[in-house]
């Protein structure tokens, strides 16, 4: 392919670097105080959400300049040419077409478009039986509980959907079991009844060592607890591309869901890898999240540069990251149930734009992809929002925010939101030497302790921040939360020049491991391996209980 | 007081700081290749535990550099120091003794310690007593789970140790809840029984907004389920220095226990703060986990620098982060019960070191504490691992590893440690695009596809990673794995010149989060909040359901 543009070739991008810094280092609360209507102007709203930017260190100037950008880089023509299924995973020769998994309609895409329906039925049927109690174990029992063994994309996504949607909870309860450390499955197992347990293997390839170790695992267990080989297909579904690998393993051809090749692993939350949220809150509630995401692709689509959601938070990224120098972003849901989002948006996040070459091949000369992480609030007041007031790193700040509770208990919901709004409004305004004199002072603390006091209350503020709201956690705002920053992902992607679907990153690693993994089975020499990686090895074998 | 010495003065600095890049850039693998004693000499061991930095990029001279640096920073006397109770907290007037929580004799703190012994001996009693079964509900039924309500360092401590040490979990449950969101002790008290549950409030000041709240909402749980007020006393106790304020609560002073005003939040899982991991894990247990943190404490006011975990592990977070520019750190427990060891470590680190002003109150001239983040290891390889294989921002790791498992599996255990070696190894040593070539030659990938994928394979190796083994995770290596972190922040605060022993940034937070409640409560005109603010608090009237 042709290189893609660089960023810092684009005009734009050259005038954004070149600001000044009274421009870059724009004291934003005063910003807002000259200019009540910033608080208006900087806010857009789609599929449930609203976005609130008004306390980023930004000004008119420079978000002129990020709009311009997103034109020269032709943002809107490259959203549509991503829904319409163009080959955007170049490394790979495919589409990347997640978007068509929760489409109401195939626009162009016919025959994939009648897969995914077809797809679709079969997680209706299969949700539907399982909740209804139709499914029965080896003994007889109704099954009352799911585990969901997969990693990464087959687990994050999945997991996090099933926490934040807690409240729309149905009679099965789902389970997830990701990490190949024995101790994750055990835990599990320990409070569930083989009978009434069913399982599903979530692995396109069939192949991923974490997983299948664990499906060995539990396969085990429940020919241990009296089910036969000939009974595991009341018990196990697979979601894999690989159907002679599941039948190897015992899983029938109908019970296996198929995953397609133009779904990544972090994009398939909305594919069969959704099925035990789709078990866990119910097929309807399943198809009010895929309906909120979609809402989010339309926008997505077709709303103006200035007023769309996933360009905006894009650009703010490129601001930061590129134009302020910021190395990582927080992600602070105000929502217990979210506590996963920050887990799910750093796999989303840096498996997509951790690269250093363009699509092209080409080495990047600038920064990509910031390191993404976060807490539930109000976790991080009590532990590291101290780093982010008063230490000496740039970390901008989204807060996620949905404005009322499920629980009932309004008034404690009411001290989340006052902490939420607090800690963005504090991150902005900060608090001079002065101010923190003044206060010692109120506090009747003598002049000249408070003297010694003020330079450590002291606080810089001008921190950058944004306050995604939504009237309430639902699978409708969810599955457009989701969809947001998936196409903020691409969108950055697309003005670093990357291709956002690909992760060669993670094979060497893998092969390694295979490597190594062989060695200490056989007690190899290691040959081929470093010093260092030796001396561990031996350290592994001494360790090790005598057999 | 005096300011202390900046790091940019201290001519061992400077002489790192003016290292060529040959130096700073050097290639770890071949270093290791041209001597491997170096696997060896890299090491270091004490309590239980051994550090493995060979694969740090890092020679002999920067070595030599850094153990200068601590040499000059007096770091040994500073480590005595802080053991001796001087008052190293200089803004609140305070020593920091957490060293003394689980010190086995007093040596020159004999007031003091024989309060924390008389509190000890408490806390065993209470500890034994809930677990014989003596300790009994309103209703006549033993305590069967205890639920610790608590945030920050009132949380993030017990609940890691709890999680740990699982393994050694006795008959009663422990269970934790922070958040203010009613979702997090709401979801918590649906699977327990109020009559044989046992609610531990952790507050210092008995005010901390969120164990208040929530406090409260489990005191309103027991008197609904049928307790009186005057058999509160059978549910409660509390740790807090405020007897005054459990006692209006409903909890005599006979079940308080206490804090002291030279033990921080962060650093206080040895105090009282603990007695839930004293239940759960039964006091012996307890006791080994305050002795191996005492091992270690002993090893680092007695260990030469070179030899020494604490200073060692400091020494290579100045030389990530002020020398080579890293901008956060990266902790990968690769074992699943070690989870939460990145957010103890967050806050730990970040609340510590997260500062811009020196301990006398000056602005520091260079970067502090880096954002620390991490996961449970396999589970980042499927997420963020792409990122710190091939993104472009340093990530410097520390992979900590117990060498055996708990669970009988061994077989899947021996995958974990192969999983963890080889991604320590894969950061090293990278792969050339020279070697993508090959390898997808190897794979029978005609030349002009293989020159075509090969720059998206390379991945630059050198990426600094340190290794942490120990021969298996029990009470006393997890105790001195703490205690090492904990030692390690102090001497980087030291070598930063800054106290690590106070928090004043999470105030102006609280401050405008009591102003911001205060004004929804009352549908206040929101008087001197600026307009952003402003137009969120009205997003959350229109939002919340009319009564």
């Amino acid at each position: 392919m042709t290189a893609p543009t660089l960023l810092t070739d684009r005009p734009a991008y050259q005038q954004l670097a070149s600001l000044t810094p009274s421009q870059t280092q724009l004291d934003v609360t005063a910003e807002l105080a000259a200019d009540p209507t910033r608080a208006e102007r900087y806010t857009a709203t789609a599929a449930g959400l609203h976005l609130d930017y008004a306390k980023q260190r930004l000004d008119d100037s420079g978000l002129a300049g990020l709009l311009q950008l997103a034109e020269e880089a032709d943002l809107p023509a490259r959203a549509a040419a991503l829904l319409a299924g163009e080959e955007l995973n170049n490394t790979e020769g495919r589409p990347a077409l997640h978007s068509l998994l929760r489409a109401a309609s195939g626009s162009g895409q016919d025959e994939r478009f009648s897969e995914v329906c077809a797809t679709r039925e079969r997680m209706r049927q299969w949700a539907e039986r399982i909740n209804s109690g139709q499914q029965r174990g080896y003994s007889g029992q109704t099954i009352t509980d799911v585990v969901n063994i997969g990693i990464g994309g087959s687990d994050l996504g999945p997991r996090l959907v099933t926490e934040a949607l807690h409240p729309f909870q149905g009679l099965v309860a789902c389970h997830y079991v990701a990490n190949v450390d024995p101790a994750d499955l055990q835990d599990t197992l320990l409070q569930l009844d083989p009978a009434s347990t069913l399982f599903i293997i979530c692995s396109k390839s069939f192949r991923t060592e974490e997983t299948l170790t664990n499906g060995l695992a539990a396969r085990q267990w429940l020919l241990m607890a009296g089910a036969t080989e000939a009974e595991l297909d009341k018990h196990f579904l697979a979601i894999t591309t690989n159907l002679a690998a599941a039948a190897d393993f015992g899983i029938p051809e109908d019970n296996c869901l198929p995953l397609w090749d133009w779904v990544g692993g972090r994009y398939s939350v909305w594919s069969a890898v959704g099925l035990s949220c789709a078990i866990a809150v119910g097929w309807d509630h399943f198809t009010e999240f895929l309906a909120g995401a979609e809402a989010m692709d339309q926008h997505f689509i077709s709303a103006p540069v200035g007023q769309n959601l996933p360009m905006l938070l894009s650009l703010l990224e490129i601001w930061n990251c590129n134009v302020l120098g910021a190395g990582n972003h927080v992600v602070l849901p105000y929502d217990n149930s979210l506590q996963k989002l920050p887990d799910f948006l750093q796999q989303l996040t840096m498996e997509s734009n951790g690269k250093q070459v363009s699509a092209a091949g080409t080495q990047l000369p600038y920064q990509t992809g910031p390191v993404l992480w976060g807490s539930a609030g109000t976790m991080g007041q009590h532990s590291f929002h101290q780093l982010l007031h008063q230490g000496t790193r740039d970390c901008p700040v989204d807060f996620v925010l949905p404005l009322t509770t499920h629980t009932g208990m309004s008034a404690q919901h009411q001290r989340l939101v006052a902490n939420c709004l607090a800690q963005s409004r504090a991150l902005m305004v900060g608090r001079s030497e002065a101010e923190a004199l003044d206060a010692l002072a109120g506090r009747g603390v003598p002049l000249a302790e408070a003297e010694r006091l003020a330079p450590h209350m002291m606080m810089p503020g001008n921190r950058s921040n944004s306050v995604i709201t939504m009237d309430s956690l639902n699978p409708a705002t969810l599955g457009a939360l989701l969809a947001l920053y998936e196409h903020r992902t691409f969108c950055s992607g697309q003005l670093w020049g990357i291709n956002s679907f690909d992760q060669w990153g993670v094979e060497l690693g893998k092969e390694i491991g295979a490597e190594i993994l062989g060695e200490l089975s056989v007690d190899g020499a290691g040959v081929g391996m470093d010093a260092a990686t030796l001396r561990l090895m031996e350290a592994w074998r001494a360790a090790r209980p005598k057999s």
